[in-house]
């Protein structure tokens, strides 16, 4: 993995089957060695400067089916059953808002 | 739209029907202006330090479905139809790889 000068990378979570994309978040080396151990979604929250779990508080983990990492090895695709929202609005989708187009 | 400190945001290609991810790149301001206007991918490339519009060379420019920006207003999806392969190893998309869950 190529991460970046803060030693992250940028992690596309994906809801398998339907391919909807729920979230963007972030991810270090430990991050991602958590996610693929514990087969649930971990990222580095650069808010608050600390792993997190998804879910982990309410229990709706995204339970990890498969990691893609793409071409430049700077990207990753984690591919997620998400049985809750992902946002926190409450929203399935953290993309739930459309720029119209000019 | 909530640009970082280098005044871009990262950017999620999918495909329209399929969901397929082809790519992540990066977008600034005047990239996401010109995708809207044009209805054709642009980003900024971090390491030409250009603007640039994808398939512009070979002719497959991927057809902007829509713009869709997450709840922190700091990433963007661009749904399109992309007639060629997205990445330049000719690949359909950039995230071609797996990384094996442990």
């Amino acid at each position: 993995m190529s991460f970046d000068a803060h030693g992250l990378v940028p992690v596309v979570v994906q809801q398998e089957g339907s391919g909807e994309v729920l979230m963007v978040a972030w991810a270090n080396r430990e991050a991602l060695d958590l996610t693929l151990k514990t087969r649930t979604s971990w990222f580095w929250s650069r808010s608050r400067k600390e792993l997190w779990n998804k879910g982990a508080t309410s229990g709706n983990m995204q339970q990890m089916r498969r990691v893609l990492v793409d071409c430049d090895a700077d990207t990753l695709v984690y591919v997620v059953d998400s049985p809750g929202p992902a946002c926190h609005t409450g929203h399935r989708s953290c993309f739930f808002r459309e720029v119209p187009l000019a």
